[in-house]
């Protein structure tokens, strides 16, 4: 390779990595995915991950599809809804191909709010769908749906209204602070769900009445995982505003629908690089074992793509009880990924290791020269449909789609 | 000592700090001082510390002093309240001698509401005054005495309704969850401010009309050091249920009033052992320095009393930035406390150090033995009166306190 190219791939990678840090995502809204997500037609269902389609989708991500489906009352049933997709009236997309992300299965349809979050400092604008405990793990029964229904109905009208009042909550800033309170924002978001009900409940009480304001703010003492949505939101639009930086080798996005790991990256423009999802190493709640796990699943990884989520494990000790590992382990994580970054972020630090930033900002390249793969903190959902989450660990994605990648970009740019 | 004394202690501590471990503070009620604390009157103003009398008193106890007088309209000027309190008509009382706490100067006076905080395991009862930025700080101008008149006319009240309605806060679980985010709840409280605002609010809501409730929703939004009044208050109560076990040589209280440092011993009734209170390490805010400073102030020390505050300071790191200081520090203070303690907390627990419980419960003997001195961190108020907080630090307190307590306990036991 010539000095010259090499020189041109820095710089382009220098560009790309200031986007990210510069980046300042705004929640601004919460909306129907119809009347937002480019693309979305009554038909569609996006999901997370790479495309795939009906016949090769894991359990999980049919259990999630039927739910939806069932919410959307396009059917009332898994088999009306097999028969419907398999007639082929359903139109399946990946969240990340509309600069959308949703957690684990991460099913968006026409009638689900989304998180609206711009970009203050480069205008783009991207999507997050909300968070749950039960459709987005697989589960398709009457409970699962009702989640759904209470989101479209009042939740996601409330909260929009607050938010609209509010003129935008800075997530980034709300990020770094969760951040310095034990969160990692992707299994643990705790904190930040906190702060956010905290910023969000004066607002709340101006615009709601105390019936609504009742169950909204109920929901937010009782859903500590809620703030992942808007971490996952977030980090896609700092993420975005790196994108199609040609010679740039940064990893844009990283998603798994659970059969597939795919990623993409700044100077290969929407194409996706696919290897086979991983299985994760953690724990499983009582009554679960290895077997019993789905292949890797979510578009949550955006999360550590942006330089937070197990690229900040050092801060989130306490998420060790739930993935298993010791402090030692996260702390060594950590600084692992720094092995195969851009830089350290100068807004998301770790105050255990005296406030040094995260890694961030993944080179192909320095996965692929290293061998050293992204390390990623998830929730295990069941290979059945219809089961839901069975625990939690840590995983790796398939060097494979790296390597993709790689020659993808040699061949691209002629190297 | 015979092996028969020595039995009489280990057996003593060790229902000691059972009952410490046991204890299970639930915060009840906000009522008006005097309505609730035992032997306060009409012209009572309690405050940090141990006993002390005017003349010697320090600046920032004065003004904290003067301010509450001004607010319980007693006098309206400084020379008034001087004038007042040198005709002998105010009579002082440390908050200690009357189950309560206060924070900095930590002065409670009879209007003023105080948390009401009952421990479920063992019934006693313990107090503690709120926190705010100014008075306890020393400064007594008018905004200054208005916190205390918003605490009495607003806030007081309306958390006092929705504590009572929630039938009781469970403060030892949200501390504990809280010391898993960030703070150790002496300084860094955020996280438990956070948390206890999300569980208040939906009661709130049910007790409060809308323009009171966006003025307390509004507050905790922008008081994040609010907590920390309930981490002392649930530390009292938990000590104290460990108080006049015969032979024990349990530390239950240490307390500042800005000239002397003092601590109560378990096996020693409600003597005081004195010291002079220390100067702060720590950094300034801009402006001031070294010299500004007076001595240790206050009843916050509790904390580290009951096994958190400095004792959990690893739990922190992000409270460096405020203190001064490197992680690794943080995490040997942490380590170093269980060298004077009695046991490792089975509550609250340090995830860097793979959820190890918190050393607690001082023993006056290992102090003295080894001379490792129990460390706390602290905020520091300017030594005159009238400016208020300039910055925050580590303090250790004098040696001399505990060989007093260690002297009587030989003299009471004839050892």
């Amino acid at each position: 390779m010539s000095e010259q190219i090499k020189n041109r791939i820095e710089d382009a990678n220098r560009q790309a990595v200031e986007r990210v840090l510069r980046s300042r995502p705004i929640l601004v809204d919460i909306k129907p995915a119809i009347e937002v997500l480019s693309g979305m037609k009554k038909n569609s269902i996006f999901h997370a991950g790479p495309p795939i389609e009906w016949k090769r989708m894991s359990g999980p991500l049919r259990g999630a599809i039927v739910a939806t489906m069932i919410f959307e009352q396009l059917v009332e049933s898994w088999d009306e809804a097999v028969k419907l997709i398999e007639s082929g009236q359903i139109e399946f997309s990946p969240n990340h191909d509309h600069d959308a992300v949703g957690p684990m299965a991460g099913v968006i349809s026409p009638s689900m709010p989304v998180l609206v979050v711009k970009n203050e400092k480069f205008g783009n604008t991207c999507f997050g769908r909300l968070v749950e405990q039960k459709v987005q793990f697989g589960v398709f029964d009457e409970d699962a749906v009702q989640i759904l229904k209470f989101w479209a109905k009042t939740l996601g009208p409330a909260l929009g209204k607050a938010i609209r009042v509010s003129k935008g909550i800075d997530l980034k800033s709300l990020m770094a602070r969760a951040l310095h309170m034990g969160d990692e924002l992707h299994n643990r978001p705790v904190a930040g769900t906190a702060l956010f009900a905290s910023i969000i409940t004066p607002y709340l009480i101006e615009v709601l009445d105390r019936e609504e304001l009742v169950k909204v703010t109920k929901f937010f003492s009782t859903n500590d995982i809620f703030f992942l949505c808007m971490s996952m939101a977030a980090c896609k639009t700092i993420m975005n505003a790196a994108r199609d930086i040609e010679y740039s080798t940064l990893v844009i996005a990283m998603a798994r629908n659970g059969t597939d790991f795919g990623i993409k990256v700044s100077g290969l423009g929407n194409e996706w690089f696919i290897g086979p999802a991983q299985m994760i190493e953690g724990r499983y709640f009582p009554g679960y074992k290895h077997g019993d796990a789905n292949p890797d699943i979510g578009d949550s990884a955006i999360t550590e793509t942006a330089g937070i989520g197990a690229f900040a494990l050092a801060n989130s000790p306490a998420i060790l009880s739930l993935i298993g590992g010791s402090a030692e382990d996260a702390i060594k994580y950590t600084k692992q990924m720094r092995e195969i970054t851009m830089t350290l972020n100068d807004t998301f630090s770790i105050p255990i290791l005296d406030f040094q930033g995260t890694a961030t900002g993944i080179d192909i390249r320095k996965v692929v020269k290293t061998g050293i793969l992204p390390v990623i903190d998830t929730a295990m959902a069941h290979k059945q449909a219809g089961i839901g989450m069975i625990g939690a660990g840590v995983v790796r994605p398939p060097l494979e789609a790296f390597k993709q990648a790689l020659y993808a970009f040699g061949r691209k740019y002629r190297l």
